[in-house]
Formats: structure tokens, sequence, C-alpha cells
């Protein structure tokens, strides 16, 4: 017996990168911060901040395909942290480890302590987030370490997308990804600081709801609002917004389907193709 | 010659009702219209308001589905109203001219002037609208009677929703037609007035982004946002937000190879089967 707390292992993008997971509590990482890492496109040393990282898949998700970029990830909840800098220490990691940087940090702090704790005002070219999802009046989950992540306080998208309006550089890009009813809140923090916002809707059968929103704006763009295409695979690269556009029943069919040579679908395979027991049991078909 | 304005009479739903609208110059109805209205349902003597109903085609294309349904169509044009009112004297709208009703009425008015002007509070079962689109900042228009049909002012969906939520009986259903950048506003106007709001992306083309939402509510829900297929006919009769879930396109497509006596579209057919020439040259493929 160990104090240690229960940990799995879970290779992802075809092992391009493993990422170490608290086992039977707290958030595990799945299908939301793969679509969610699959918003940042661009070359060069791109500086991503993940805000509200967990173990750091949307962050590494990124780093993995894009070979220069240098990811913050930025965690408020100490074991989560920690669970980042164990996924770091992963010798299959090590190719990227150089490359990302874990803060635990409140993404909700202001002017000098957010500063202080790494999130530089204008330091950014992209910021991503995934914040809680279940709002304070969803049932409570005895699970404290997954309550944290889970839960969706009173003017979180306010207080989350202030952080990413400070930290970025003029135009650069943030994009998250939220439940469909959160639409009203993030639209009314985008306010003056964002444009452009691009909204998507993420369904997960043809026909029914969309369950998610993937959602893109730029820093001080006055660009108008639209709403993107949800359930279409065109077969054409997609704009910045979404690279992902078709329901995930539809993508994982495509992911079986696609040849590993086309180059046409690295991007959907590199976002898409998760091979982790969670993706198994939840996306892929059987 | 003569000082009469010119205008056309345009046959909807397989001249099932006719239309009397200006021609060269104002707001001429077509599919916006159709999909609002394909939005009521209901039986019995339904009790149905059309804010700024212009010539009132979406308020007779619900009187000429729902065959008790008593309509009330609102508008502040005298101009705009006149057309509806002699779209009413049509020989050819006999049958249902006798359950529909011309109010010549500001929907932003309030309190004792809304009601002395026929928008009475807690009279009606659903409410229909479909507001100016073009913002202030848009181009004008050089055609004065266009530019208000198509003008949006500030706060517009304030007072349209604001008077939505007055004249409802509660539990009652509000409907309307919009711009996706209107989103925002909506969901602002929604606020503790109603509830359950389902918003439905209408794309043009597969693929391409959304060009109109239509959004429902009901007065006092508390129910959740949530955001409706938006290019699916599953052939299932749809729920109360969306009879309409596919692109034009393919609605389009569908009439033209449904068979009359499929009871199954019917629903599908009368809101779409248009044979109005601005249908004609926008929709419907050559």
């Amino acid at each position: 017996m160990t104090d240690a707390p229960a940990r799995t292992v879970d290779a992802f993008h075809r092992g391009r990168f493993h990422l170490v997971q608290p086992c039977g509590r707290g958030h595990r990482a799945g299908m939301d911060a793969m679509l969610l890492a699959s918003m940042v496109d661009g070359s060069g040393r791109l500086r991503v901040a993940d805000l509200g990282a967990g173990a750091g898949a949307a962050g590494l998700a990124v780093a993995s395909r894009l070979g220069e970029a240098e990811v913050s990830l930025f965690e408020m909840s100490p074991d989560m942290a920690d669970y980042a800098r164990q996924t770091l220490g992963l010798s299959q990691n090590a190719e990227l480890a150089g490359r990302v940087s874990v803060y635990e940090a409140d993404v909700t702090l202001k002017g000098a302590a957010r500063n202080a704790a790494g999130l530089v005002d204008g330091r950014f070219d992209h910021v991503i987030m995934n914040p809680p999802f279940n709002e304070a009046a969803d049932r409570r989950t005895p699970d404290a370490l997954k309550g944290v992540a889970h839960a969706m306080p009173e003017g979180l998208f306010e207080n989350w997308i202030r952080t990413a309006g400070a930290i970025l550089r003029p135009g650069g890009q943030m994009s998250l990804i939220a439940r469909p009813q959160s639409i009203g809140a993030i639209i009314a923090a985008c306010g003056n600081r964002f444009g452009g916002l691009e909204i998507t809707p993420v369904h997960a059968r043809q026909g029914e709801d969309a369950f998610r929103v993937l959602a893109s704006a730029v820093k001080g763009s006055r660009a108008r609002l639209s709403l993107r295409a949800s359930s279409s695979c065109t077969g054409r690269k997609a704009t910045r917004s979404c690279r992902m556009s078709m329901t995930s029943t539809m993508a994982a069919h495509l992911i079986r389907a696609m040849p590993p040579e086309d180059p046409q679908f690295f991007e959907l395979r590199s976002c898409l193709y998760l091979s982790c027991a969670y993706m198994r049991r939840n996306v892929l078909p059987r």
C-alpha cells in the first residue's frame, strides 16, 4: 500500500505524447481537450497559454502538433498541477518537455498579482481554455478534486476572458470550448475586448442538439460574430476557428477510414486520433 | 399614370394565400417569413401576434396552415400596414381574412399606450417577429421604405422582446428570425423574461456559416439554452423550435422531390413551398 494517489499514463496522438492523470477521481482529459487543441494554428515560436490546464492535455496536444510552439500551462489545483509536472517528467514526453512550463496559478487574478503569477500582459499569441462546466446549481459531486474542475462559479467567463484579453498580444486569438448554454456569458465577456467571435456547434450525433460549442475570437477585432457550420466535413482545409467541424461519430469513422499518409487529413488525425482508454470507450465506434 | 404605388400580388403556399407587396421598393417577404411561420404550432383558437408584420407574410402563413389560429399583425409603417390591409381584401384570402387583424402600431410602446394599441398584456399564445436586420452602421439604403424595414436601432431586441414578454400569456412562446450576430442581444433581452431558449442555425449551403438563426423561448421558463441541429432532415417530426432544420438548398431539393400526398412532409411543404418570384429567383434550384 502507498499514499501516492492512483494514476494512469495515457497515450494521445498515437503515442506522440502521454498524459499522467488521476485514476478514479478528478477530471480526466478526452475529446474536449483535443477539440480545444485543434483550434490553435500557426508557425514558429508561437506562445500559447492554456488556462485551467488540468494535467495538460490540450496544451500538450498543441505542443505535439506545432513543433516550435511554447506552451504555458496554468492550473490552480496543486494536485492537478502536480499531474502536469509528472506528465512533463515522463521519458515519452522528453521531446516536448523543454517547450512546456507549468504555473500553479489562479487564472482569475488581476493586475500585478496576475503578472507575478506568470500571466504576463501582452505576452501570448494564443490563449486556450476549457473552463469548468457545471453550474453551481448542478448536483454536487462527492469527488472533491473533480468538483473543483467541474464547478462553474458566478462570473466565470467574465473572469477568465478578462485574463485572456490581458495576456494576449493585440490581434492574438482566444479559443475555448464550453457548453451551449454558456454562449450568452461568452459573448458578454468578449464585449469590447474581442471581436470576430466564431462559434462552432459540436454535435455528438447528427440531428441532436449541440453538446459543446467551440468559440474563438481575436483581441481588438471589430468583426462580427459568425456561427460556423457544425456537422460537415468538406475535405477542404477549414479556416481558423474550426479544423474540426463534424460530429464526433463522423470523425471517428473518418479516422478509421483515412489513409495515414493523406496530408489533407493530417490535422484531423492529429487532433482526434486518441488511443487512451477514455476515447476508445466513449468516442471510437466499436 | 397613377399615383398608387406599384404593387405585386404573390402566391404563397401553393396559392393557399396571396400577398400584396410593394414592387421595386420596400421590404419583400420571402424565405425568412416562411421560416419564421414554421415555428408556430398548436391547435384550436391559438392567438398569434406578428410584430413588425410588414405586408403580413409570416402571420398569413400561420393562419393558412393552422385553420383556427387568430392572427394579429402589428406594423408601424402606414405604407406597409396598408399593404397588409390590401392583402386581407384580396378575394383569394377570403377564407383567412376573418381570422386576421391589422394594427398600425409601434411595437416598442410601453405600458398603457402599448395596451391601447392592441398589444394587450397576457393576451397571446405565440408571438413571432422578424425584426429589422441591418445595423445602423450598415450602408444606408436610398430606398426610404426599405430603410425603415431594414434598419436596426440601438436596443432593438430589448424593446421588441420586452413587448413580447408583456403580451404573451405565462408559458406562451416567442419565436424570431435574426442574423447570427444578434445572438448576444437576443440572449440578453430574454434575460429573466424567457427561458428554454432554442437557437437553430440556418445555413444556405452545407459547410457555410449560418446566415440566419431561428430562436424560440418560453415565457417564464427556467430551462437552459440549447443549440439545435442545423442541417439535417431526419424525417422525424421535429420538436417545437424547428420544423425546418435543414439548409435551404436541401429543402428546395426535398420539396421538388417529395410526393404531395406524403403526410410526413406536409409541414415542410407547407412552410416552404413558395411560388412567388422572389423564391424562384433566390431559393429554388434552377
